[in-house]
């Protein structure tokens, strides 16, 4: 059996079609710049970077650099390179992504290094990243620049935090939190923030998108982390139970362990440092997590910071964009209904 | 037995002394720097990166932009910000070059990949690549960025050819001198070219200073090929012949192969493709590099582009400064001998 979910009250699902409409005609402009930008002389590198860049991913970062200039009435189109650059950080950070967490499935695909090796998927993510740089600097702006190589940092911070993490029991939600704030979240609130950038908004805009997105991010990653125990294969596009199985100590895990007897701990203890693997065991854990409403809880926290990613657009007039960025929230919450 | 290589006339060795004289107060700044920049919250970042980073590397690149900064009377202290950065590049590079050969030993230590694994190798290189990036936005010259973004994709981009190459017997000399020409001479070049731009001279020296660095840097790649063969552990700091293990193909393989008989070819076919990694095999590649002088005139090679390097400072008139690059020069290639 897996974990369930109680589902929210709306009218009708909450979808991403709203911004998905509202940006198309930019997100032409940014595929255009992606498939450009992404060639070389080395055949390899578009094979490998192809794979993943039009392997389903739902370019979520660029959509809110695009939906976030919408919203702002940014009439340029500085915003399409741009970007392209948030989505080419975000695919070199899966790509090794991947080779840290020998991952075999991604978007519901194999995985790069499982066709290509570790060695090309380390070095063409290299690529990537390098290649967005070149596009931030074609841009000029020392100001998203500054925005996104921080991110950047920030990032790969926030993963070596989490793999120092790795297999350890005694990893607390303050910990969880910062982790997934840098690995995830900072990218989102850099995609949003560099939006009021090229539309040369006054610092409390760029600080309310920024908000937004960090905000949206941690929803989102928390989703996925309940996603994770809840979902199955054909809905997630990679394997159920991949985090219980790696060790990685995630909310429902560090809530179940925390509201749990003694035996327990000795369970989550077992389990996160690898003597307990089995489809038995990720079927008690699902038990432990739907007892202690681990699950429950996390998509509660992940509402908490979903509204407040809403609450973040309360200076912004109504438009569609606004309405759109407020649905892409709900959308993030109700993916694990 | 190993090939032996003949030693050109010189009345005193030549020595990298002149120039780490020449910038010891600088180098103290960029260390300074770099020190202070590789700290993290997360400590597994500074531990990691430190190993390296303190691990006894020359530190050529950065004193190349220190030096090429004297030659042009800088008063400044903006290189050494760049400088740090330029050291912070190459280190990635190096993190995620030791993964991608799985590399055991570098600069006579353990590597980093082997004492902590892949996966941190891979985030902390991601880290301090961003961190590079950082540091050059808070310079705050586009120009710059321009050059050492660009710079990395080219790197990148010749690592992934390299790979691509690898074990195969059919790369040629100029697909080779594609590949050292990005993976090494492009950062030896950009290392150059931005003391020219924080000194404020006109794009000629830029371009006298782009090609010294990139000229040095190939001979510099070339001697490191010739050395795999020729040396010993104790002075090389790595295994000598791991190259011929890894089914690299460099120069002195390419020319051997070239000059070889049918049978010979036949030899480095199954070497290269992995069929011949044994001790034996090896002594057998270096009798036909010395039979063939694939050694000899790999050093020949080496010389070529040195003396473009040498060059290439004619613009300059005659300083401590130029006397410190030409000899630097002469020690790349005098470190075969």
């Amino acid at each position: 059996m897996t974990a369930t979910i109680t589902p929210i009250r709306r009218d009708s699902a909450p979808s991403l079609d709203p911004m998905i409409a509202l940006v198309a005609a930019d997100m032409n402009a940014v595929n255009s710049v992606i498939l450009d930008r992404m060639q070389s002389a080395v055949p390899l590198i578009p094979e490998l970077a192809g794979h993943l860049i039009a392997g389903g991913g739902k370019r979520m970062r660029p959509m809110l650099t695009l939906a976030c200039a919408r919203l702002l009435d940014y009439p340029g189109t500085r915003h399409h390179k741009l970007a392209a650059c948030v989505e080419f950080i975000h695919t070199a950070t899966l790509l090794h992504d991947d080779v840290v967490d020998m991952s075999d499935q991604r978007r519901g695909k194999r995985t790069a290094n499982l066709i290509w090796g570790n060695p090309a998927s380390v070095l063409v993510g290299d690529f990537l990243f390098s290649r967005a740089f070149e596009l931030m600097v074609e841009d000029g702006s020392l100001k998203v620049l500054k925005i996104l190589s921080n991110a950047s940092a920030v990032i790969a911070e926030g993963e070596v935090n989490q793999l120092t993490a790795q297999r350890r029991i005694d990893t607390g939600e303050d910990r969880y939190l910062d982790i997934i704030g840098a690995k995830t979240a900072a990218l989102f609130a850099a995609a949003c923030r560099i939006a009021a950038v090229v539309a040369e908004r006054d610092e409390a805009r760029e600080e309310a998108l920024d908000t937004y997105g960090r905000n949206l991010g941690i929803a989102f990653q928390l989703v996925d982390d309940a996603i994770d125990y809840v979902s199955d294969e054909a809905t997630m596009g990679k394997n159920a139970g991949d985090d219980f199985r790696d060790g990685k100590v995630t909310l429902p895990v560090i809530l179940a362990h925390a509201r749990g007897s003694e035996a327990e701990r000795g369970f989550w203890r077992d389990a996160i440092e690898g003597r307990r693997a089995s489809d038995e065991d990720l079927a008690q854990a699902n038990d432990l997590l739907i007892h202690h409403h681990a699950i429950r809880d996390t998509m509660e926290r992940a509402r908490h910071y979903g509204q407040r990613a809403i609450d973040a657009l309360g200076p912004f007039g109504a438009s569609k964009a606004k309405t759109a960025l407020i649905e892409a929230v709900e959308f993030a919450i109700a993916r694990a209904y």
